[in-house]
């Protein structure tokens, strides 16, 4: 498996555009679009949010109902969230737009649609069905192309995150591209925020599902940058199947190998999203290791990189580790704190900090360096039993506060 | 019933004393004791949290054995968790000096201690006793002795809490007073922060404890300042029953008196803990009304103001409304988000945001005075039932990342 550029594009047969439909501010792109010609079979896991947005509710009868997909429709600026009747219709004139452009040779719910911004807002329809017939005839399928669309659907993002494999299946070369946005009001549940995955691989619906369900628990459900979990979160795979692969029906080897590279996409993508979360200065990981089981280690470790308190001695290079035992211990999994060892690692070193119920001495000032460098590693040792997880966020800055105390404004 | 002054001495029998015994900084008074020459019934409530601070675990079995307390020791500065044994011990020699003063009239299981402060640094014992040995023979029991004593025992707040009231029972006249601290790490569950009440009333153990238990769900478990629940959360009332009423040893309407009163000091307090939260520039309530069961209003008005987006927003003085139905969706608790109607209010005026499902057009200058003052409610109707409840909470501001990014230095 090698990983390599195009994004969403990186995959046969798909197509991308964005184009600046103005929906909040001038100047960007503020919409994109993914398409492909051959139907796509579609697996998507959604937000747990009570709430949920009007394309959120869309998407969701659309991946359910097992129809095929041909395009996605996204726009940041606003979120069509806590929109009523008023929002569920604009996600249908939307989709309605793409069939009709295509002369009807698919339906409307053939289309995904996704947004992200201001929640409580009304989406301006007319402005972006008319960008979305002018985006239509911009369609291509390269780099470029993918990149300006990952760009299109950022909102206080500071880098587009975009990642795609390669990777040799039934003796044909096959892929998984995928883009994603998200910097705020990031704290997924049973999903993620906006994630758009695409790969040539023919593979059953089911296996399709099975594969993205399970590799989120490990990967977009473990980051986390303020607590609050969205009310759009949406992340969607379509499999077109062009590259000629047997199409995968069983749990078998190619099925394994197939997980294992969504699993790196989805991993890759999900680490460079805690790592631009608002106002960040240091991606912040929290690595469990000795386990007695796997829910008890991903409990402690996203409890780790939700703490408040946590996130801002991180940010102000303090190794205060008495609130990541803190942060454990409210954490709702059960563990004898006699028994954790707490180290801090990265590139510059690592330091003891903690060893079974004792605070440990330690230089103060390398503790200091290396959580000085922009990437470090709470790296939390139970010696309970064998499982291990990670999550990861990042630090709570001043930054962050500014970005949100005026965000509508 | 009134409220007087007096705080932990309003109630008879109360001594109260602090002292600067230099445990990390200079020039403040940083140590606490509370005393009563008659013996104390005594209830209290402590962390969830599974890493709980040594004084916690000293005070539980104290509690829990049913034996008479005579005695409170405070420290702030350092907390006294994840400190293993030598944490256990200080907590008995700090004890066992206390009873030793008094002749051994009574035992060191007879002294409660608390801590607060920096988590994993171990406590200087020698100072400590040296400055329990000063403070016994200050006790006063006046209204400027429990002032100080409620001043030794802050750390981030930036002023002392401290209530009373007065009231009849039997005809006598009886009293119940208390100080509380805490900003930071403020997430009480099942408990919460330092806080010590004294009461003069005669009442049996189980239903002081019972008093005590109930009535914390709505008061202290209903604030949060950053979603950090504290390893030595600890509430614990002392009643001396000196007042001389009859004794209450049934669910009768003395009790409910009782109980009556309690709500009114613990409610005040905790609104304090909240206004006072690390940073806070507001203090900001969560108020739902109209719910289906007490539980979903519970975890509704806590969820809103645990946000960290919705905090920022208040910070801003934006009316981002979205954030705090977005926090109402991911907060576990169950309801149709097409029902809710959303206002905020306080003394400048009362805007109406939200109306089952729709948003609504309101004046946006209008709402940015409304949430420029210091104190704002967020009015939450659930069309749903008759059950209401409160929470306290405050703005995510600079400050608070200022004091929490360098907070060991």
């Amino acid at each position: 498996m090698i990983s390599i550029n195009g994004g969403v594009c990186a995959a046969k047969g798909f197509m991308a555009a964005s184009y600046a439909a103005e929906i909040r501010k001038k100047g960007r792109d503020d919409m994109a679009m993914i398409f492909s010609k051959e139907p796509c079979t579609v697996a998507g896991t959604f937000t747990s949010n009570v709430v949920k947005a009007a394309p959120v509710m869309w998407d969701k009868n659309i991946v359910s109902s097992g129809k095929p997909v041909h395009a996605v429709v996204v726009n940041s600026g606003i979120a069509n969230a806590c929109t009523g009747k008023e929002g569920m219709d604009a996600c249908k004139a939307e989709a309605k737009c793409v069939a009709e452009h295509f002369g009807d040779t698919f339906s409307a719910e053939s289309v995904l649609v996704a947004s992200t911004g201001v929640i409580g807002m009304q989406l301006p329809v007319d402005k972006m069905l008319n960008a979305i017939s002018e985006m239509i005839p911009l369609l291509e399928s390269d780099e470029a192309h993918a990149t300006s669309a990952s760009k299109a659907i950022m909102t206080t993002d500071t880098v587009n995150k975009e990642f795609a494999v390669e990777f040799e299946l039934d003796g044909k070369k096959v892929h998984i591209g995928g883009m994603t946005k998200g910097s705020g009001m990031i704290h997924p549940r049973m999903c993620t925020m906006l994630c758009f995955l695409t790969t040539d691989v023919a593979i059953s619906k089911e296996l399709l599902q099975k594969a993205l369900s399970e590799d989120i628990v490990d990967t977009f459900n473990m980051i986390s940058v303020d607590g609050d979990t969205s009310t759009n979160d949406t992340c969607v795979i379509l499999a077109n199947g062009t590259a000629g692969n047997k199409e995968i029906i069983d749990d078998d080897e190619d099925f394994e190998t197939f997980r294992s590279a969504l699993h790196q996409v989805n991993a890759t993508l999900a680490t460079r999203m805690a790592a631009d979360g608002e106002g960040a200065s240091h991606l912040f990981t929290a690595k469990v290791v000795g386990a007695r089981n796997k829910d008890q280690a991903r409990t402690l470790a996203r409890s780790v990189v939700s703490s408040t308190l946590t996130k801002a001695a991180i940010y102000g290079r303090d190794a205060n580790w008495g609130r990541i035992l803190c942060a454990m211990g409210y954490s709702g999994a059960q563990f004898d704190p006699e028994k954790v060892d707490l180290y801090f690692v990265n590139d510059i070193g690592k330091i003891a900090v903690y060893k079974q119920g004792v605070p440990l001495d330690f230089d103060e000032d390398f503790a200091a360096e290396i959580l000085g460098y922009q990437e470090v590693t709470a790296l939390i040792e139970m010696n309970e039993g064998v499982e291990t997880a990670t999550a990861w966020g990042c630090d709570l800055t001043h930054e962050y506060v500014d970005i949100n105390a005026e965000y509508r404004t």
